[in-house]
C-alpha cells in the first residue's frame, strides 16, 4: 500500500491550524491574558433574525413525520438555487440558470474539490499571496503550480501569466490583500483564458463587501466569462454562516473542454461524493435572499466595514502602510522594517495579545506583510488598535 | 486545459440519480399513481424528540451574540468526539481515542474522499455487488479495481483476494445484500492486510441494525485491526440524519504506511478541504449518545427492523428467495427467472408502483437480484407487499 506522496510536499500544518496551535499554546502559558482574535476570517455577529426564523421553522419540520426531509437533492433544493439565480445573477444582468448552480457545504469545500475534474497534467496559476487552499489542494493532486506575484508595485493585481496556465485561480475582493479588480482588468484574464483554452476558478466569497461602483460582483459581468469561468460563493462572510456551512459553485453549461461539459463532470462528482447540504441550512440560505434577510445581512456587512475603516485609519495614523479594507473585510499591512510577518505575529501576540495572520502564510510575496480582519466585535477591534498603538 | 478523463470511464449517471430520474419520468406520465419508494436507503421517521431538543437549543445559541459559534474545529467538537469514543468504542472494549475520530458531513463524503490519501497506483478491491461510491471514486482517480464476488454460493461473504489488493473496501452489515460477517471471517481479512501491507476501509454505517450476538459492530473488535483499518460511520441510518448530514471516520494513530501516519495525512486533508460539520448538527449528534437519545434511536431501529421482517416473510411466502433483513435494513431478493433486475424494476414500478433498486446497479454479481429497504413507513411497506403479491 502506497500513500499519496504529494502530501509530503505540503507544509506540515494547514496555515490556520498552525496559528490556532500557536495561540492555544500562548493562552495556556498566559492564562491571565485576554486575547483578541483578528486572525482567521471568522465572523462574530449572531445569525440575523429573519434567517433564524427560517432556520427554526425548518428545524420544526424535521421533528414531524409529515414534514420530515431526508436526503436533499445533491445539487441543492430548487427553492435555493432559484433564489441564487434570481438575486445574485439575473438581477445583476448575468444569465445564470438554477441548473448551473451547485449548492454545497461551503466555498472551502468547493475550492478544494473543484480541481478533481481536471487532469493532473494541467499547469495551475495562483496569485502570491494566495488563500492556501487553492495551492495546497493542487499540490496534493501533484500538479505544477506557477505563481502570479501581487505586490505593492502592481497594486496587488496579478499580471496575465507569461507562461501558459491551464487553470487560473482568482479571488476578488482578495483574500488576503483586501484589494479589488476592475472590470477591464478582469476582462483581460477572460480574454487570456479564451485564447489559451484555460479555465478560471473565480472565488467571489467576499463580493458583498464591495462598496465602490464599477467593481464587478461576479465574473459573469464580463463578456465571454460563461465559456471560461467557474465561480464560487460563500454564505459565510455575508450572512455569518461560518458555523452553519453553506456555499455554491456556478459551472455554466456553456463551459466545455475537449468536447465535455464541465457542468456534467461537476454534477457527476457532486452526485458521487456528496449528499447535499442540510435542508435546514438551505432554508436559512433561502431566507438570506428574502427582503428582510437581505436588509439584515447588509446591516451586518456595513457594521463589519466600520471595523475595516477603523483598522485602516488607526494603523495609518500610527504610521503603518495599509492596503485593502475599502471593498473587503481584510486589511493588509506592511510590518515594520527588518521584521518578518511571523516576527510581527509573535510580537503582537506577546505584547498586545492580538492575533493576526502573517503574510508569509499566504506565500513568498506575503513576506513582511500581515493580515487583520474586520470580522471582530467592534469594541474588541477598537481595543486591539489601542493595544497595537501601545507597543 | 485537459479534463480528468478517468470520469469518462464511469457510467453516465450515479446509480441513485438514474433511479430518481426514471421514477420522476414515470410519475410525470402517471400523475394518478401513488408511488411507494423502497429504493434509495432514505429514512422516513422524524428526528427523535431528545435529539430535536438538543438541535433546537443549539439553534437558539446561533441567534445570540454571547453563544454564537463560527467555524467549528475541522475534526469536530471535542464533546462529540468524546461521546463517540466512549459509547461507540470504549464501551465495546475498543480503545479508540477522540483524536483518532474525524467528524464529517456524512459517511458518503468520507467513503468518497478517503482514497485521496493513497497513491494512484494502488490496487483496490471491492465486493461485487458493491455500494457504487467505493468503486466510482476510485475509477475517478484512475485506480485499478478488482472485484470480490459475493454470491449465494459463498453466503455473500467475499473470499480473501487471490491477487494482491492494496486497499480493500468492506461494508458489513452489507449494502446491498443485507448480510453480515462473523468475527472469525473478518479476522481473516485483517490477517491478510497485515501480511500484504494492505489497508481496509470498513464501512460500518449499518451496525445499529445488528440484532444477533457474535456479529462484530466494529472492525476494531478484531485483533490487530488498528494497524490495518479505517472505519466509517454514519448518523443517517441509526438516528435519521440523512437530511441533517453527520458521520465520522476513525483513523487510528497506529495505522502507518511507508513510515507515515495515515491519521496525520487524513488530518491534513480534513484541515485543507473541509471546514467542519455545523455546530447545531454536532450538538444533535451528541444527543444521540444521551440516555434518552439512545433509547429513542433504538426504538426507531427496532421499528424499521419490523419492516425488514415483514418484507422478508411476505416475499418468502410469495415464493421469492430472499437474503438479508435480519441484521440489516436491506432485503436482497432473487428476481423471477429470465428477468434482469432492471426488468423487475420496470415491472414493479409499472404494475405495483413500488420503487426498489436493481441488483445490476451494484455490479455484475447483482444481476438478477433486487434490493428493497426497510426504511419506509410501516403502512406503506405493508401495502407495497400486497401490491407485489398482486402482480
Amino acid at each position: 500500500m502506497k500513500i499519496n506522496k504529494d502530501y509530503l510536499n505540503l507544509s506540515e500544518n494547514y496555515l490556520f491550524s498552525e496559528i490556532a496551535s500557536r495561540v492555544k499554546k500562548y493562552g495556556a502559558e498566559h492564562p491571565d491574558k485576554e486575547i483578541i482574535r483578528l486572525g482567521i476570517g471568522d465572523v462574530t455577529k449572531p445569525i440575523a433574525e429573519p434567517i433564524m426564523a427560517a432556520l427554526k421553522s425548518a428545524v420544526d419540520e424535521m421533528g414531524k413525520k409529515e414534514t420530515f426531509r431526508g436526503y436533499a437533492p445533491d445539487r441543492g433544493y430548487e427553492f435555493l438555487r432559484k433564489a441564487i439565480s434570481d438575486i445574485d445573477y439575473k438581477k445583476r444582468g448575468c444569465d445564470i440558470e438554477p441548473d448551473e448552480i451547485f449548492v454545497s457545504d461551503g466555498a472551502k469545500s468547493d475550492c478544494g474539490n473543484i480541481q478533481e475534474i481536471f487532469d493532473k497534467d494541467n499547469v495551475v496559476a495562483v496569485t502570491d499571496p494566495v488563500y492556501p487552499v487553492y495551492a495546497d489542494t493542487n499540490v496534493m493532486a501533484g500538479r505544477k503550480i506557477i505563481y502570479m506575484p501581487c505586490t505593492k508595485e502592481n497594486g496587488f493585481i496579478p499580471e496575465i501569466p507569461k507562461k501558459k496556465a491551464d487553470i487560473i485561480y482568482l479571488c476578488f475582493p482578495n483574500n488576503p490583500t483586501g484589494t479589488v479588480i476592475k472590470k477591464d482588468q478582469l476582462q483581460k484574464f477572460i480574454d487570456y483564458a479564451q485564447t489559451n483554452d484555460s479555465v478560471i476558478i473565480y472565488d467571489a466569497a467576499y463580493e458583498a463587501y464591495i462598496t465602490e461602483e464599477g467593481i464587478p460582483h461576479s465574473i459573469y459581468e464580463c463578456e465571454g466569462a460563461k465559456e471560461v469561468a467557474i465561480e464560487l460563493h460563500s454564505f459565510s462572510k455575508n450572512a455569518g454562516f461560518t458555523g452553519l456551512r453553506l456555499g455554491y459553485a456556478v459551472v455554466p453549461k456553456a463551459l466545455k473542454r475537449e468536447g465535455v461539459s464541465l457542468n456534467a463532470l461537476w454534477a457527476r462528482r457532486h452526485a458521487t461524493k456528496y449528499n447535499g447540504a442540510p435542508y435546514i441550512v438551505q432554508r436559512a440560505g433561502e431566507a438570506v435572499y428574502s427582503e428582510a434577510g437581505m436588509k439584515a445581512v447588509m446591516t451586518q456587512v456595513r457594521e463589519y466595514m466600520e471595523n475595516a475603516t477603523l483598522i485602516r485609519t488607526k494603523l495609518s495614523d500610527m504610521g503603518y502602510e495599509v492596503f485593502g479594507g475599502v471593498n473587503a473585510p481584510y486589511i493588509w499591512m506592511k510590518v515594520p522594517k527588518e521584521m518578518s510577518g511571523w516576527d510581527f505575529f509573535d510580537l503582537l501576540l506577546d505584547k498586545a495579545n492580538v492575533v493576526g495572520t502573517p503574510g508569509e502564510g499566504f506565500g513568498k510575496c506575503g513576506a513582511g506583510y500581515f493580515r487583520l480582519t474586520a470580522f471582530g466585535d467592534k469594541n474588541d477591534t477598537q481595543r486591539a488598535m489601542e493595544r497595537i498603538k501601545g507597543i
